[in-house]
């Protein structure tokens, strides 16, 4: 048995401050769902100090679910600052292929190599796809297609990237894990995976990516486990929620991962 | 008894895709009433992208509560994509009385034909005024006053008209309905009106405006009536109404909803 | 024992409008968190509307968080307004020593003389440098030195500043008081502390602003311990925090209140 807890544990003893260019439906649970995990969050997004901010943080996410374009400008002068400094970022490809603006936008953010990328699968593929001039978001979006198109991608890259939904798969092109910890009620409360972004970026901080974020996303999924215990419905389980990723401790995580190497 | 129950039945069987263009304080708390209540919604509101999107959604919302010139510019955009393409769209004109600022957007939208507009009854007398040379916001908000200016609005753009508040009145110029479901605690939570926007425009989708806004708004304050049975405090009353929105089914609102044809 | 309780009695007898300029993450739970303690919320921050809304509003609050150049220049104008009209005026330095662009703005609102002024100790100290010529936020923040800070900020500015945390401060700069109401959950919920400005703004309209903020920050803190009664992690503690901003009356707060003149 991996000690997956022993991610979590080093993750609170960092308590990182982790910067997040997010959108605005995410930004207050991102950083609620960050302390109560034991992460120090900081919405700085602004083109005026974005890439001041990323050349001290200990971790960056850029989530493109609400753009605009002084945003994009800041995203990219962060990326460059956080790949600078040596500093890990994660990048958040949030409905990729819808537009044509959120298409362009995902392709500049990948020409600067995050360390980690999180998505669902058809956000996976969207991008697997402007890599491997498949058909992106158009494709059928099947658990086997987006771990290939995962794969690619963390090659092309030369990053981990990671594809969450009812089983998790993450991979660095080479090794790859798969997760089934979580549950059902966790795509009712909205922003859960943008939130699960930035505890992916501070589990990265001092941490072999891969693994860091096998563990973040077992971590997360079992607290939406827990959570499930006491709530049945979409608002007092997002609240619950909260609690958990609170209470779970490293030997918890250790006992209850539902982590698998493929 | 009409069969109110029937509209949240076709509502939750279309699971519609809304875009919404809405305010910073409600976009998290709408996209969480809404996929609580069934739908899918999608907050889209940069100039870039906004008019592309409401291409292909189902349904659109516009909300003026916090503006900029780009989302303004946006929102003119995808309102009239959203003509184009015959996509049904909803106003919600938050305080459009309050400043030159508002006035001049709720005037601009208005001129862009909204299949439906929801606001209280100060905003719709604000926008009534506008069309009947009235005192608009300055008006005493009464009941009666706000219905006659609904009406007016109904007729000279051809939509429907939705007024909220203790008792609620939605008309179309000719027809008219009443409903008197709802909670004391419902005006205690921030975005609750803006959210219920989302929830009128989903009932939207395919369904006949005037029955189902009417049928909308029976169930969210029917949702309020619920939570307050296990909630007594704002804060503990917006998760309940979350919940409930996610466990009040088509035959409990058919039962409990209290709705008059006026 | 000073009856604190009358502040909060006053407070919710005005029911004051109250104009936030505030941070994206903040919006949401500060407008909660200020209709559950009884005043009325208005986020306002458009270049094109935040002067003429403050010339009408009963209080203005303006937080730092997330700037941009639009929102830096809407913040002064708002602030003129609010100095034309008479009425109160709170700035939230948040993370003011953090970048250059939070230090000049901050430094660009100290010059529009805010009526009070509400900081963890780093945030004070990092004003208070800037008007001392000291070192800013590399201090050590602890509270003695940021006591000192306090009161000569105060003196600079005339004005009210409160330093919050485990213990706060509040001063004119002549007379100090002492709150020890509060719980060690709060700094786990994010915005927290941007919401309190908002309750502090509410309880300035038309009570003597250094008894109105320590009473503000009393009720604050009292209402964290009456939540943390019955909730032991961030999630449900922030919903029972909103309850019982809602259900701590005037005579609770006089019998609790932990203040003492320094």
């Amino acid at each position: 048995m991996t000690n997956w807890g022993h991610y979590l544990n080093q993750m609170r003893a960092n308590a990182p401050l982790v910067q997040n260019i997010t959108n605005y439906v995410s930004m207050n649970i991102m950083a609620n769902v960050m302390l109560a995990a034991g992460a120090s969050p900081a919405m700085v997004h602004a083109e005026e100090e974005a890439a001041e901010f990323a050349s001290f943080t200990s971790a960056l996410t850029i989530n493109i679910g609400t753009l605009s374009a002084p945003w994009v400008n800041a995203m990219q002068m962060a990326a460059k600052a956080a790949n600078d400094a040596g500093t890990p970022w994660v990048l958040d490809p949030v409905a990729a292929g819808a537009t044509a603006f959120r298409r362009e936008t995902a392709a500049k953010l990948l020409a600067l190599n995050p360390s980690i990328i999180r998505g669902n699968a058809s956000e996976i593929m969207a991008l697997a796809g402007a890599i491997t001039k498949g058909k992106g978001a158009d494709s059928a979006d099947s658990v086997e297609a987006a771990q290939e198109g995962a794969k690619a991608l963390a090659k092309s890259i030369g990053c981990v990237v990671a594809v969450t939904g009812p089983q998790d798969f993450i991979t660095d092109g080479a090794t790859s894990y798969g997760v089934t910890n979580g549950h059902a009620l966790m795509p009712l409360v909205t922003a859960l995976g943008c939130s699960l972004t930035g505890v992916v970026a501070a589990f990265a901080v001092g941490q072999p990516h891969l693994e860091a974020t096998t563990a973040a996303l077992a971590y997360y999924g079992l607290a939406g486990e827990v959570a499930a215990e006491t709530a049945q419905a979409p608002g007092s389980f997002a609240t619950a929620l909260i609690d958990a990723l609170h209470t779970v401790t490293p030997d918890i995580l250790s006992q209850a991962a539902k982590v698998e190497l493929l």
